[in-house]
């Protein structure tokens, strides 16, 4: 059993929380505010090994954090988790920096020679940030095996240890075939993906699709 | 037979070059000058159909035109192709905006909220663009049964008898699945694949790999 933090309340935060809740793990999922009212509903779903709180409360109950927010607001709930509370532990990073405040397709606000990976592991020097789960819908994340082959699952960061430790937490999620990219940079190419990734949903008319890598 | 131009002299052009050779094509390689060595050579040993020239001769000369010269100097080689010997006809783009001149890892001088691809549609607003096999090794391209599982081929391009007629084509080099992505610029998202790719290269110790996608 392993504490866990889930920052942000939206679909992939209560579908990652629920997932870790049922693999028998302590989640405590944070938001902006004590008494935010999905945070709420979703542990009051989730048994007596669901909690909720702010992101402070949230990271400091935790040894793994999940970086569930948008990318556009990961940097901010990370301030607000509070520097203090972050050290040392691990941060799982599942965010996209897509602004959609232009309308379709979103562009990424950091893209090319950076990525929010890098980002968060620059502003936050003493947290082990691993990248994964990025490319993919929030059901396909908790259940590969939805998909007749579920493809590969990237990984990427400085730290081996956590990306050891949470290439096994992901192989409890399902996933077998984890390919280990090298250090945060290569979240830049994670990122990417998501250009090709949009489009071909509207093309394949799913969400529920992934990207193997084929020799 | 298609009268095809190949506009590039290196390992990308030769290869495709002699692949549509072998297929029974008219293939003329353009380069910068008249007599470019690798072109004469490369004409030298792919027989009767195979022909060298400028840039604006091969271009001149042909139906389809593959640019296969480096994303850095594509749009300079399609001005010296010249815009009366390109209007109106096919022109399949595999370059990359790649810029190594910062090392390594390369950036890209063109991404995000432009391409490639879109750039070159609209400086030539008359040349039907269709982007493809950008993400591939060459040898790959022309060859996709090199792989266990061959994967998938991205195509865009804003004219669907153009991309009916490089589907085609490509069928015949050996692609089964083809993704057609929509217009033009979904050569965002498929130039954007370059980052992961090369990361991936790195990883997997290898250019011969392909992506698919998995439902």
């Amino acid at each position: 059993m392993k504490n866990i933090a889930i920052l942000g309340t939206g679909m992939v935060g209560k579908t990652i929380g629920t997932k870790l809740i049922s693999l028998g793990h302590a989640v405590m999922m944070g938001s902006r505010t004590e008494n935010n009212e999905k945070a709420q509903e979703w542990s009051k779903s989730n048994g007596s090994m669901a909690s909720y709180g702010t992101f402070a409360d949230a990271a400091a109950s935790a040894d793994i954090i999940f970086n569930c927010t948008s990318g556009q607001v990961s940097l901010e709930a990370l301030q607000l988790a509070g520097r203090e509370n972050l050290q040392g532990k691990i941060l799982v990073d599942l965010a996209n920096p897509l602004d959609f405040s232009k309308g379709m397709p979103p562009s990424l606000t950091i893209c090319n020679t950076d990525s929010l990976g890098e980002t968060i592991q620059r502003q936050f020097t003493d947290v082990k940030v691993v990248k994964t789960l990025n490319t993919l819908n929030c059901e396909l994340m908790v259940d590969p095996g939805l998909l007749n082959d579920p493809g590969n699952l990237f990984i990427c960061g400085n730290d081996p240890e956590a990306k050891f430790e949470i290439d096994s937490l992901l192989k409890t999620f399902g996933w077998e075939k984890i390919i280990d990219l090298g250090d945060i940079s290569a979240s830049r190419g994670m990122e990417q993906l998501l250009p090709v990734w949009i489009r071909l949903m509207g093309t394949l008319g799913t969400n529920k699709f992934n990207f193997s890598i084929v020799k």
